[in-house]
Order: structure tokens, then sequence, then C-alpha cells
């Protein structure tokens, strides 16, 4: 019997506990899933054989270790912040350890010890980080072992909403993941990325309006916004020869020119907390960023503080459609920053529905130079899912996941050491199994003639 | 004999060390000026016969000690974050000491140990903060002695050119006080204040575009910007009672506008080092933060970017007085932000000639009831520079610095505590002498008709 500890049964694991608990018998696997909330590890382990829910303080030592020194392998969905302790315990006690988190530098300095161990830590097994490393990393070691040369890598990933759920929703947008990093996007620092051999930076205050748009075949046009810092990605995917680099977030068309409006009014500011937000109303909120006018309504302040005109209509049906102009209480009982305030009232609109379905887009472009010659490389990846639980973003983040613990139990990933999923025996039958569960990249390539 | 101790032999204590020597005969003073450059300490104190110049590291408390002991008062020109260790073993030793800077939370902590050692430090007693606080405290308490009840309360004050020196400046602007503290003016968290009963909030983004129109008699139209945090002053100055808070700083009509510019692109940001700094030129700096384009130039991306027409030439002008669109070298060695960038490209034309004079403006409006009337009461000072050396921003920082020095001395200033200059017997006669030396309010008030 091989045993698995999965800490955190919140909305990313659920098809990672119906993935593992299906492979369960074949491999012998016991499934404990552990959650501060009891309640959510029962519901999440409903009727499946393998798995046992158990209540669990994941972040007390002492609570936690009895339990983990049980197991055979560790999956922490936990907010990146706590794993430091946990990996750092599970290589002391001999345990490997898959994250969907960004590697951090505390856990990077553990590789050593964990090659010492004889264990395995890897690290940014979801999506995105995730599935995009592994998909270009692909990519970027078959044209480099077919003698090419990369000279630009573009990269772009969102998780929207599929078409046929984006109808009467005025932002084609609804949270499909962490709804706090969606209003956080952009902020914390400049984005700067690397175009045709020059250093490019954006500030916040120009990210959503320094777009490209993006065709992703069968479902149209998305917009992408730049992600904050492209450069790190030129020593993780090995790209010191690539004159152009740039990874961005995918939106549906429209969605960033009008996100844009919450930005330069102040909105998702989160470096302060405003006053008596208990007794706010949505109007209330506005109005705090708009200048002091006894005559003018907040609408008008709002369009003239903006710039816009009566026939910017789509922007201000974005705005209505969250009840923003209402005397509608925010609902907080607590002072909160901007951007907490701004969730809130986005959570009132942007939370799925049980018939809602959600989309999850990756899309790279490489492009190269072989034998004289430049080449263009499009990889493009789409996922729908079947509802508001079973979302293709819990799909996307859980079954990678899930085929790596699988990978590491049954003895196929043998690697130990902290890493991520670059590396050719660790990426190619993680991606060979998502192709058979419906997760795969069309290429297509076409030749640049100048 | 009583023996001064001064720190710091910078540009904001040339007038303080002429004072207190002018005044060292008559008051029986001896003044050592000590900085960690003998020759700035040596130079600053050239012809003045009570001065003494020494190099001293003031933040070696080894170094400090023996000096700290020997003097009967103790005056900092160090920057604010050193002042935590000077004033703590100044209060040890029984020494009083006065500074321009804003009083931090950890010093206001000392105000029990200061009395119990019979000590005084007084703190924020330069230009702003210092004469802002001690001319609108007069008014206040003036108002309310009266009977007055105080409805707003919005105060703005600035270091500018003086007329005759703005002539052939498209910026009408040069340094004369802390370069950074402009270059960084309005970041690092959102613009609050209060106004009609709302609080209001603005983010780093839009301060330089909700700006208010002031006029000064004599030298005309200035633009007055937010200043970071108006709430603050609520208590400090007694205004609970008042439904308007506003501070601000003055800028030459036309400047924030421009500014505003620099803030769009980015090029005030100071969270990130850039990359190739040293083979950068001022062209390179600018075209870092436009997109790329193989086709237009520098210049008509700037303008594309900004949404500029080719009848804004105004701004343009202001661009290009600063050489931002040459293949000049920026001609920095290290690695640096954006914001040190600007300001070292800035401080080679924002910097003041000999022949330079500057001037230094602040102006208060406060609205009162009293006996069902309504008035504005306004106060007005300016003060020119005699040149770049005895600069108006030297006079009103030190002279209320040296002013305080000598009532301390001489007996008149007997409070004990960690204070602010806001109780009148302080402010009392520190502006009667500066009024005495040229600095002073022209007071004027309306009543307010409905």
């Amino acid at each position: 019997m091989k045993k698995i500890l999965i800490l955190g049964a919140g909305r990313s694991a659920t098809t990672l506990i119906k993935y593992l608990n299906s492979e369960a018998n074949n491999e012998g696997f016991s499934i404990t899933v552990a959650d501060l909330d009891f309640d959510l590890a029962q519901a999440k382990t409903k009727g499946l054989d393998f798995c046992t829910p158990i209540r669990l303080n994941a972040l007390n030592e002492a609570e936690r270790l009895p339990h983990l020194v049980e197991h055979d392998l560790i999956i922490s969905m936990l907010p990146a912040i706590y794993h430091k302790d946990i990996v750092e315990s599970a290589i002391a006690h001999k345990k490997s350890v898959i994250t969907p988190s960004y590697l951090t530098d505390e856990i990077k300095q553990m590789h050593q010890q964990a090659i010492k161990k004889d264990v395995l830590v890897l690290n940014e097994l979801g999506l995105d980080p995730g599935i995009d490393h592994m998909s270009a990393m692909k990519i970027i070691h078959d044209i480099k072992a077919a003698g090419g040369t990369i000279e630009a890598f573009e990269s772009f990933c969102g998780g929207v909403l599929a078409p046929e759920t984006e109808k009467d929703n005025p932002w084609k947008y609804k949270f499909t993941w962490n709804p706090r990093n969606v209003v956080l996007a952009g902020s914390g620092g400049a984005v700067k990325f690397y175009q045709e051999g020059t250093y490019k930076y954006i500030p916040y205050q120009k990210v959503f309006r320094r777009t490209e748009l993006i065709e992703i075949d069968k479902y149209g046009k998305y917009e992408g916004y730049a992600n904050r810092d492209s450069l790190k990605y030129r020593e993780i995917y090995q790209l010191q020869e690539s004159k152009t680099l740039y990874r961005g977030t995918l939106r549906r068309k429209g969605y960033c020119k009008a996100w844009d409006m919450f930005v330069q009014l102040g909105l998702t500011d989160d470096s302060y907390l405003m006053e008596h937000v208990s007794e706010m109303t949505h109007r209330d909120f506005l109005n705090a960023f708009l200048a002091y006018n006894t005559t003018d309504s907040v609408e008008l302040k709002f369009m003239q503080y903006l710039g816009l005109n009566q026939d910017d209509d789509d922007l201000l049906e974005k705005v209505r459609s969250l009840d923003l102009f209402e005397k509608i209480q925010v609902g907080l009982s607590h002072d909160a920053s901007p951007a907490q305030i701004l969730q809130h009232i986005l959570a009132k609109k942007w939370t799925l529905n049980p018939e809602d379905k959600d989309l999850c887009i990756m899309w790279h472009k490489i492009i190269y130079q072989k034998d004289g010659k430049r080449f263009a490389r499009y990889a493009t990846m789409a996922l729908e899912g079947e509802n508001n639980i079973d979302t293709a973003m819990s799909k996307t983040v859980g079954l990678p996941l899930g085929i790596a613990a699988r990978l590491i139990l049954n003895g196929v990933l043998t690697t130990k050491g902290v890493l991520l999923p670059i590396h050719s025996n660790v990426y190619e039958p993680i991606l060979e199994e998502l192709k058979a569960n419906g997760i795969f990249f069309t290429e297509t390539e076409e030749e640049l003639i100048a």
C-alpha cells in the first residue's frame, strides 16, 4: 500500500483527489485528504472508496508530524507561504513532496539536503506555473535538438469562461482561480520583459493599456497583458540566446481596457485601509476616488475623470453590470483596502454558478532559425470545464500533480532533489498522460519570409 | 559659555550656522559644526569667529559621545532615519535636541523619558514641516479663542524659483531641496484627504492630474498637488471639527501636467534596478518605457504613448529642455532604479547656478463660522533667496532652528519633553523673530455669503 497525504481540500484539489482515487485500485494507493475544515475534506472525498478525510491544522508541526511520517508522499495544496516548514520536515523524514506553488529561494536551497535524504521536491506543477513549463520546455528542447537557434519566446495563459457561459456577462469573465491574484494582477512592481534585444519596462498604470491580441483556434480573440517578470524565465528555460522573452495573461477582448478604469481610479490599491467601510455602499466606494463636487452625479464625475464619452457605452455597461453605481451596501464589517473591497464587490457577480463552465487556454509562440531559415512555431491548448466544481482550472492544476504522484510512487520518476518540471524525464511522461486526459497542445509551424 | 553642536553641515545648515554665529557674541554661544566631510564643515564656518569645524561620524556612538556630552544643545541636520540613536543618547546625557525632521513614533515614545531627564526634544522645526505648523496653529488658536468653529483647512507649500530666475526654463523649476523627494513625490501609497465630510483617495497615477490653482500675491499662479496624508494633521492641529483637511505642494502652473508624463511612463519608479545602466543614453532610458517598433522614432512613440498631439508643444518643450531625446550618456556607472536615473538626468539641468534665486511660498486657507456668519481667512508667506547658497530654503529651514536654539539656551523656552512647535509658548516667540528676519505671513479675511 502506498500512502498519499493531500494537505488542503480547496477548489484546486477536486480533480487531484478524484484522479488519485480512480488510480488507487490499480496502483495500490490509499489517500488521506487533510483540511482544517473537516466538512470540506469529507465533501471532497464523498463516495471515493480509497480516500479518508481528516481534520488537520497542517501549519501546526506537532499535529502534522504524526501524519507526515505515516505517508509515503505529501501533496501540498496550501498557500505557497506555508511550504517552507512543510518541505523542511518532509525532507527530514525522507518524504517526497509535490506542490503547484512557485519555488521559493528558501526551498531551492534545500536541494542538496533533498538529494542526501533521497527525496524529490517537485514544485510549480499546476497549470501556470506547471503545464506552461512542461509544454514550453518540450518545444524548446525539440527545436534545439534539431539544431535550431531560438530568437523569440512568447507565452500566454488564461483562465476565462467557456464561450457558451460568457453571454449576458459584459466582462466575459468570472473568477476561476484565486480572486485576490486577479484583483492585484500587474501590481507590486514594474513589468519587465525583453524584446528584440532591448529591456522593456511597463509601469502598473500602463499594463492594461499595452496588450497584445491573440487568436485562439475555435475560441476567437483574446487580449494578453504582460506578466510581472518575464526575465527570470531566461535562465529556467535556458533561453540566453533569445532576443525576446514575453509572458502574459489572457482575458477576453475588451476586458483590459475596462479593468484599466479600476487601476486608474485606484480601486486596486492594496496598500492602505479605507475609512468607514462597514457603512459604505458601492456608490460611496466609487465616489471616494472621485473629486468632490456638489452638482455632478457620481456617474458624470466618473466619466469626466476617466475621459469617457457618451458612446463609451461598452465600458459603462461593464461598470453598471457590477452595480458599482448602486446604493447597495458593500457588506464588509471590517476596514479593508480598496483592493479587498473591489474583490468583495466583484465576487457578487463573478462567482461561477453551477451551470457555468470555465476555459483554460495557453498559447506559445517560438521563433527560431535553422539552416539559414526562420520559423515560427505555435502551440495552443484549450480545455473547457464541466461545471463550477469540475472546472478546467481544477483539472489543469490537479492532473499534473496527480500524474506526478503516481509516477513517483510507481517508480517511473526516480530523480531526487528540489526541481521544476523542466527536465524531459519529468515532463515527457506527465505530458503524455495529460494528453490521454484531454489536455494537449496543437502545434503549427510556418516559415517566416523577410 | 553655552555650547551648541550642529550635526551635519549640508545645504540646509548654511543659514543656521550664520545665524547662530551672529548671535554668539551677545548670547555667549560657542558653536561646533560637525560633518563627516571636514572640508564642508570648514567651508561652512569660514570667517565665522564663534564656530569650530570638526570631522565627525555622528552615526558612530563611540565617536559621537565625547562631543555630545561636552555641549549644551544638539541640533541634528542629519537624515531623519539616524535620529533615533542620537536623540536616545542625548536624552540619557541630559542634552536637549532640535531637528527639522518629521517626528517618528520611536522618538515620540521618548516623551516621558525626556521630561524625566529635564530636556526638550523639538522636532519638525524647518519650513515644511516647521513654519507650516507654527503659522497654521497661530491662526487656528486665534480663531478658536475668538469663538470660531473651523470648517475647512487647506495648506500649500512649495520651494520653487524666483520669477526672475524662471526665464528660459520651461519647467520653471530647479531642485532647491532634496532632489530624491522631488522625484518620488506622491509615490509610496495613495494620497488621502478629507473634503466636506467625505474621505477622498487619489492613486499615484492621478496625483499630478488633480491639482488646485492657487494665486500667490505678487507672484502669480501656482498649482498644488495633494500631499500623501493630510489626515494625520487632524489630531496634531486639533481640527476634529473640520470637514475639510487638505495639504499640498506648490509648483509653477504647467509643471504637474508635464511631470505626469514621467509618472505615466514609469520613470519615477524606485522599486527595481534597470539593466545595463552604465551604457545607457538619455534616449535609451526613455525608449525602455516605450513599445518596441522598428519604424517609428522615439519622439513619435513617446507622443503616441502619452496621447500627445503636435500642438502639445509646451509639454514636448519641457521634455526637450532636459535633453531626454538625446543620445547623451546618462553617466551612472552602477545599476539604478528609474527614479535614480531620472534624478541624475534632471540634476544636469535643475541644479541652481550661482545667480539663481529660489522662492519659498506657503499659503493657508481656513474657513470658519462665527456668530452665524462664515469667513475665509488666507495667510500667505513668500521669501526669495539671495543666491544658490543663501537660499530661501536654507533660511526658512535654518532660522526656526537657530531661533529655537537661542530661546532654549537663554531660558525663554522652558518646556520639556518630545514636542512639535504647535504650542503657543513655542511658536509665538519663534514667529515673532522670524518676522524680524523677513519671514512673515500676510493675512486677509473675507466673509462668505451663500
